[in-house]
């Protein structure tokens, strides 16, 4: 997942009042597809005989077959064995680094020998941040190495490294409340991200502001460099790194994250009297652009193979770890979503695309390249879901669309969907939110959707050493696969497209 | 808490049957108190009016000094300003250690600036193992930095290191059963440690077992060098060093603990049938003794000052993160408990000894200098409690006496004493298990005794980076403070000395 405050607004804050100018453009555009024919899927010949409105026509239609895509993908798929060849075979993949494209020759040859169709990549210029040596060290008023991670994007210092002493801020006000006494200071940010609650979610829009903005806002005041509490609310001395954004800063000064530990001790010592001083090294330079590509690969349509279900993750991660949970976990479900249908000879009446975007977490190069080579097409995406919050517990599925009378619609069409899928536990559709590979595509009316999972531990992992192919469990993974793999094929083959319907507005 | 086996079984295996040796000492000691005054508790006058039987009389007479003790102790203390001079003044303090000996000078100056009585250091020889520059590296089939600290008493390798084929064992019978194919490789010991449960508390026991070991039981079979998974079921890459023995080893192979991540990572690369080499470099060197100390101060009794309650901590601790909860917090609630009752002018009968320990981590030489240089005294010594399980939610004490009729006994007026505690929690007396720095006094016929605390994360800080003061919760430190206090006056002060009765045997 991606720290680009726009992104997460998206993704955490509650979404504005979607613009209405869409609101009919697909209402009909069902009709087209009534009378498709079901070539790989004999067990569904009721979907052509429904009669029964829409809001009963999916459910009865798809049941059965629902419970046969997910009765196969929890019995037998091939996620984990990728997971472990990405995670363990690859490693991590930041953006212009040799890895990202061997993950990305990786996925093409996967996605290959399973069988898929119109497997290629599609180039994407990407930005290429190379971290480097680097080390914080506390050095007055005793020496002690922090556990820190550079913050993406940010520029490097001089060998010997920025030493200077250090002032705190909790936040905006108290940074600004410092005023003149910040210049030639190394600030560090100490606002704490909330845990995670089951009512509110995670805390991670309030941890990530400084992590973005802190350097700027710093840089503004005189600052040399920026310490950042990392973005969590638990840390066995796990320092987390991410994106950073200089904006409109005149003066570009450093910025790492240091863990929750080494904040506290430093916070502390400044509130016990004592003059804090840190020495803070980053060889981090950021590069000319690198080539990369998004990963495509489809399960084709039977009757309507231009109308395009995406489906899918980011391939790159950052430079710590192994990118499990973010997000190739999300790249494997789509990719194995389509190989438990394809396996069980099942294709739908519309084309399944997985894309793997390339770049989410450093520049979202990918998610905006795709939306602008496959703009001529995005009038007949029907949906575009995006999983980017792990492989934990399934919980469903959110719509996000500009049109919000469509979006209404889709809402009730996903609970529908969703109602099939209580086998693998309390699944429900929620509205707002998607992902931010897929929000690019927004402003052209597609249908967005996030995979939605249980989340009170992908903070935990995210962008540090520890989001590793250990902390996903495999049953889980199973069953992730089994609901994208069963939302993507009622998706594709149902008779109206997601948020359309055949039956007159108002008397459903 | 240390690391050593014999001690760990101690502590964590059911005990064994006690000898009864010397089930008659102290049985009517007892009476030479029955007359004590008390000078400075003119609400405990009751207690020398008691005339019923002993188990009613303990209650009865210290229910409101209990109370007074408790309430005092979390209303105001200094313990958190003490843990935090010792985390983050000093920080982390292994045995021959400048900054063992920091800690040791700060404790002596901390126990005369409260007004304690005969601080003073005791000196003792500690072995000072420096662990230097340290790395472990995966070299095929991929490169990855692994997390990993060196092993305490490990040898270290040359500069270019140790590289070689890894072979993996999960246990005993599986490393006997490479055989030959072990020679020339790393041994990497997979066994995991069983999670926290409240029946079974942890399962260190299992875990330690190959960190302690796993070097000479590799080596005998040819081993250049031991890896351990560390000695935890929780991670976030983060690695458990601890203390490591040669035993009867010929060769002696260096041996260093890895996260349970870079574990997995190499498991599951062998298990896919991938050749996975490691370079080991490590620094590490035993160097000759150096000098340390025991650190005393006590509450003098008022009327049988030469009866000794001892109570403490161990104020080394391992040569990273702070040393937190093992064991600043068992040193700095032994200091606070006399200093609540000293600033409430209570001062019992007996004398209540603060000691902490030097060296429990890697050799335990402090525990066993104490027991050696008091020697004359342990017949007077009526308990000896430890704190070494971190400063979480108080749970108790546990008893630990080879006379098995004083430990009985002994349980049964603990029992009495907790149950004036009922504010702090469920607070339980439990038999077995004491302390690693008060055991070498149990052959004397000391009652030993164990401070508990609620038990599900200790070990997830335990010997790591992540042991630091702002895992300590004051209130809970307070509440632990409150017990020690209440728990180490009324032993001072009780008629009997603990696990003897002026009831005759049998008739209570």
């Amino acid at each position: 997942m991606q720290n680009q405050d726009d992104q997460i607004l998206n993704f955490m804050v509650a979404r504005k009042t979607a613009k209405m100018r869409r609101r009919f453009l697909f209402a009909f555009g069902g009709l087209l597809f009534t009378s498709a024919s079901i070539m790989f899927a004999p067990d569904l010949a009721l979907a052509n005989d429904a009669t029964s409105p829409h809001a009963v026509s999916i459910t009865k239609t798809y049941s059965a077959v629902a419970t046969r895509i997910i009765d196969a993908a929890i019995a037998d798929n091939e996620a984990m064995d990728k997971m472990e060849a990405l995670c363990l075979g690859i490693g991590h993949r930041l953006s212009g680094s040799p890895q990202l494209e061997k993950a990305i020759s990786w996925a093409v040859d996967a996605m290959k020998a399973d069988g898929q169709q119109h497997v290629h990549a599609e180039p994407v210029m990407v930005p290429r941040w190379v971290r480097g040596q680097e080390s914080a060290t506390m050095i007055a008023p005793r020496k002690e190495p922090l556990a820190m991670l550079g913050l993406g994007g940010s520029v490097g210092t001089s060998e010997k490294g920025i030493t200077a002493k250090v002032v705190v801020a909790d936040d905006e006000d108290a940074l600004n409340a410092l005023g003149d006494s910040v210049k030639g200071k190394i600030v560090l940010f100490n606002q704490a991200m909330p845990p995670y609650t089951v009512e509110h979610g995670s805390g991670y829009g309030t941890g990530v502001y400084f992590r973005t903005h802190g350097s700027r806002l710093a840089s503004k005041l005189g600052a040399v460099a920026v310490l950042v509490r990392s973005a969590t609310a638990k840390s066995l001395r796990s320092p987390h790194t991410g994106a950073m954004r200089y904006g409109d800063a005149e003066v570009k000064i450093p910025a790492a994250a240091i863990s929750l530990e080494d904040t506290n001790l430093i916070v502390r010592l400044v509130k016990r009297g004592e003059t804090v001083s840190v020495n803070l090294k980053m060889a981090a330079k950021n590069h000319p652009d690198a080539e990369s590509a998004n990963v495509i690969g489809e399960l084709v349509g039977s009757t309507n193979p231009d109308e395009i279900v995406v489906i899918g993750g980011h391939i790159d991660s950052w430079d710590v770890g192994q990118g499990a949970h973010d997000d190739g976990a999300g790249c494997v479900m789509a990719m194995e979503a389509i190989n438990v249908l394809r396996k069980l000879n099942l294709r739908p009446r519309r084309t399944i695309r997985v894309v793997l975007w390339t770049n989410e977490e450093n520049g979202l190069a990918g998610g905006k390249a795709y939306a602008k080579q496959h703009a001529a097409e995005l009038s007949h995406h029907v949906a575009a879901i995006e999983s980017d919050s792990g492989a934990f517990a399934p919980r469903g599925y959110s719509v996000d669309c500009e049109d919000e009378a469509r979006e209404t619609v889709a809402a009730d069409q996903l609970k529908e969907i969703i109602s099939l899928m209580q086998s693998l536990g309390e699944l429900k559709a929620t509205v707002g939110g998607s992902g931010a590979d897929v929000s690019p595509m927004k402003s052209a009316g597609v249908v967005l959707m996030g995979h939605r999972v249980e989340g009170s531990t992908y903070f935990d992992y995210h962008h540090t050493l520890a989001d590793t192919v250990d902390k996903v469990d495999p049953k889980l993974l199973s069953q992730n696969v089994a609901a994208m793999a069963t939302m993507a094929y009622i998706l594709a083959d149902m008779p109206d497209p997601l948020g359309t319907t055949t039956t007159p507005m108002g008397t459903d």
